[in-house]
C-alpha cells in the first residue's frame, strides 16, 4: 500500500501523492560544457529519466544553466532540470536570477550551507530564492555530509540520557532530524509544504530500509529515495536493488534515482535503465515489454539459446522508442524465450507471446505459442528472424 | 528475523535452521561433456556456490555423473553435486546407482513425473531410491511445469465455491500444495522430514513473494529460493534482486539460485557473484570487502575517478582468493572510493579506508582515511598504485 504523501509539482512532472514513482538521473558532464551537459540531459531524458539533476557548483555552472534549459526546449525537450547545490547555493543563486529561473527544483543539502549563524541566513537566502521563483527544494540530507553540529548536540544529549542509544540509532536520528528540521525552518520562510521533497541517502542497505521507514512515518512529504554511493557493476545494481525494492514493496518511495557509478565508456543512461526495471519488476510501473527467459542448463543448447534471447531483447528495446508511439499498452507485453521442453511449454503458454526452443535431444523444432495457444511451430535457421515477425504481428494486431 | 527451518544436511552442506543462506548454482554444459561439466562445476565451486546441480536427462548424463563427481575429488572439490531430474527420474536413478550415490540431491519436479497412476509410482520409486541412499531431495515446483491434473481438480473444485477465488490465487495455492502434497506423499514413502527442500519457483516478482510467504507459513521445510527464468543482463539481476530482497527481509529463504541468462560469452559464475552481492548488501553475510563508490557528477573528472574506482574493485576481487586464505575477517572491509568534497571525506571517514578525490576546480590532493583519521594525502599520477598499497598495508596490519 502506497504511502499518500503530499504532491508536488515540479515543471510539468507531478511527484508523490497518487502519481506514479517518477524515474530521475542526474549528470557527470561538466556544467560548463553546455554541449556535453544538454547532450546528456537528451540522452537521459530520451531513456526515461523525467527528471535531470546537474551540478551548479560554479559561477560559470550558473551562468550556463540557462544556456541548457534554452537549448534543450529548441530541442523540444521539456524534461525539468534540477540543481545541484552545495556551499555556494545562496551566492550562485542570488547573483544569477536566470538560472534561479531556469532551473524547477534546488536540491539544497542541510549538511554543506555552513556552520554557526551564517548557516541559518544562508539557508534563508536560499529558500527566499525559491519562493519568489515558485520552485520546489529538495531538502537532500546524505551520511556522508550529515549537519555536523546538529550531530554532535544530538550525540552529546544521548550521552546524558539514563539510557543512552546506539551510536547508529543517534546518527540515523539526526539524518532525519536534518531534514526534517530544515523543512519545518523552510515552510516558515514561506514555502509551501508541497514545494518540498525530501530525501536521508546512506550507502549501506540496512541503514537506508532503516531512515526511510522512521522518515516516511514522521512526515507526510514526498520522498526522494535511492541508495548514495552504490558503486560500480552488478556490485551497485544489486545494492540499490536490494534497499529500493524492500522499501518499495511498503509502499515508501516518490522519486527514484539509481547511483551506480558508470564502468569506463559505459553510458549513463545505465542508471535510467536499472530505475525502470526496479518499478517494472515490482509492477509498480510498465516502460518496456518483459522477456523471460531461462537461464539454460545442461539440457539446452546454450549458445544458439542465448543468442535467441539476447537478439529478443534487443529487437524489442531498440523497437521500443517507435512501438511506444505507435501501439498504446506495448510496455505490457511479456514473451518468454524458453530453452527445452521442462518448462518451456508452460511458461510459455503464461505469456503473451512464447517461444519453446528444442533442448538436446529434442525433436528440432520450436512452437510458439500466443495468450497461451499455438499458433506456429518453427524450425530451420530463422527461427529468430521467423519469431520477430510473429512478435511484431502480435504487436500490430493487439495494440494499434 | 529469520524463519526457523528444518535444517537439511547435502553433504557438508547444511542448509536451513540457523545455518548461513547458502549460495547455489547450475551448469549450463551438457552433463555428458565431463571435461566441460568438471570445468564449470570447479569455476563455479570456486567462485561460491556451495552446491552446483547438473542436469541429469539421459542414460549418457547418468552415467557421466559419477565421473565427473570422482574427477572434483581428484581436484579437492568436495562441492556436493545436486541432480536435476525430469520425467525419467525413476529409471535413471534405478538403472544407474552410481550415479545415486555420486550425487548428494535428487531434485525432483512434482510437475513432471507422469500422468495418472504412474505418477505415484514413478514418484515411489524416486523416493525409495533417496532413501535407500541416504540422500536429501528438493521438491522443485515450477509454474511453467505445474502438474496440470492437480491443477484442474483445484480450478474445478473453486469454480463450485460459493464465492470462488481469483484464478490467479488458486494457481499460486496448486503449486504450494503441489509442493506439501508430494511432500507429505515422501515422508510417508520413508523420507525423513530433514531430507526435504522444497521449492515453488515463478517468474513474476509479485507471484514469487505471495506465493513464498504463504508456503513459509504453511510449512518449516527448508526452502529453496529463486526468480525463474528472470531473463538477462540488469533486468534479470534487478528482478532476481526484487524479489528475493523482500524475501529474505523477512527472513524467507534458506538457500538461493539466481537464474541468469549469461549473454553470449559471459561467464556462468555471474549468478554466484549476484547470489553474493545481494546477501552481502543486505547484510546477511560477508564475501569479498565492499568498495562504495559516489556516481559522480559534474563536480568530478569523470574518467579519473571512474578508472579509479574500477581498479580498486578489481584489485580486491582478484586479490580474495589469496586474502581469503591469509586474512582472517578481510570480507568484512569496507572501502569507498569518493569523486569530490561534498560527500568525499565524511564517507571516507566511515568506512574502513576511504579516499576521497579532488573534484573539478578542487586542490588536486586526495586525503585517505583509515577508520575515520586521515593518515596521508596523495597526489600525482600514482595515486591508484599508492592507494592499493596503502589497502594492502591495512588489510596486513588488521586482518594477518
Amino acid at each position: 500500500m502506497r504511502k499518500q504523501t503530499t504532491q508536488v509539482k515540479v515543471g510539468n512532472v507531478l511527484i508523490g501523492g497518487n502519481q506514479p514513482i517518477v524515474v530521475q538521473s542526474m549528470t557527470n558532464t561538466d556544467t560548463v560544457d553546455v554541449i556535453a551537459t544538454v547532450k546528456q540531459c537528451a540522452e537521459l531524458s530520451k531513456a526515461g529519466s523525467e527528471l535531470v539533476r546537474i551540478t551548479v557548483n560554479t559561477e560559470e555552472a550558473a551562468q550556463a544553466v540557462p544556456r541548457i534549459r534554452t537549448q534543450l526546449e529548441k530541442m523540444n525537450l521539456d524534461v525539468p532540470l534540477v540543481g545541484d547545490f552545495h556551499f555556494n547555493g545562496h551566492k550562485l543563486l542570488s547573483k544569477y536570477p536566470d538560472c534561479a529561473q531556469a532551473l524547477e527544483k534546488y536540491r539544497i543539502n542541510p549538511g554543506n550551507i555552513g556552520r554557526g549563524n551564517s548557516r541559518d541566513d544562508k539557508f534563508s537566502q536560499l529558500i527566499d530564492i525559491a519562493v519568489q521563483n515558485n520552485k520546489a527544494v529538495r531538502i537532500g540530507v546524505n551520511w556522508g555530509s550529515l549537519d555536523q553540529e546538529l550531530m554532535a548536540r544530538m550525540m552529546d544529549k544521548n550521552n546524558h540520557l539514563d539510557e543512552p542509544r546506539e551510536p547508529t540509532d543517534v546518527m540515523h536520528d539526526a539524518l532525519i532530524t536534518s531534514a526534517l528540521d530544515s523543512a519545518q525552518l523552510a515552510e516558515k520562510q514561506g514555502l509551501a509544504h508541497n514545494k518540498i521533497i525530501l530525501s536521508c541517502k546512506m550507502s549501506g542497505v540496512q541503514d537506508l530500509i532503516k531512515v526511510y521507514k522512521d522518515l516516511s512515518n514522521r512526515c507526510d512529504y514526498a520522498l526522494h529515495l535511492g541508495l548514495t554511493e552504490a558503486g560500480m557493476g552488478s556490485k551497485g545494481i544489486v545494492a540499490s536493488t536490494s534497499a529500493l525494492a524492500v522499501l518499495l514493496q511498503q509502499g515508501i518511495g516518490d522519486t527514484i534515482r539509481i547511483s551506480l557509478t558508470p564502468e569506463p565508456g559505459e553510458s549513463r543512461t545505465k542508471e535510467v535503465q536499472v530505475a525502470q526495471e526496479i518499478l517494472q519488476s515490482l509492477e509498480l510501473r510498465s516502460f518496456t515489454p518483459t522477456v523471460i527467459a531461462c537461464p539454460g542448463c545442461g539440457r539446452t543448447s546454450s549458445d544458439t539459446f542465448q543468442h535467441l534471447a539476447k537478439d529478443i531483447q534487443s529487437y524489442l528495446k531498440d523497437s521500443m522508442p517507435v512501438w511506444r508511439t505507435q501501439y498504446l499498452g506495448v510496455e505490457n507485453l511479456n514473451v518468454a524465450v524458453m530453452g527445452c521442453v521442462v518448462n518451456g511449454p508452460g511458461e510459455s503458454k503464461h505469456a503473451n507471446i512464447g517461444i519453446s526452443l528444442p533442448g538436446n535431444g529434442e525433436k528440432p523444432v520450436a512452437p510458439v505459442y500466443e495468450d497461451g495457444v499455438k499458433t506456429v511451430t518453427l524450425k530451420g535457421d530463422n527461427i529468430a528472424q521467423e519469431f520477430q515477425t510473429v512478435v511484431q504481428n502480435y504487436i500490430e494486431n493487439h495494440y494499434s
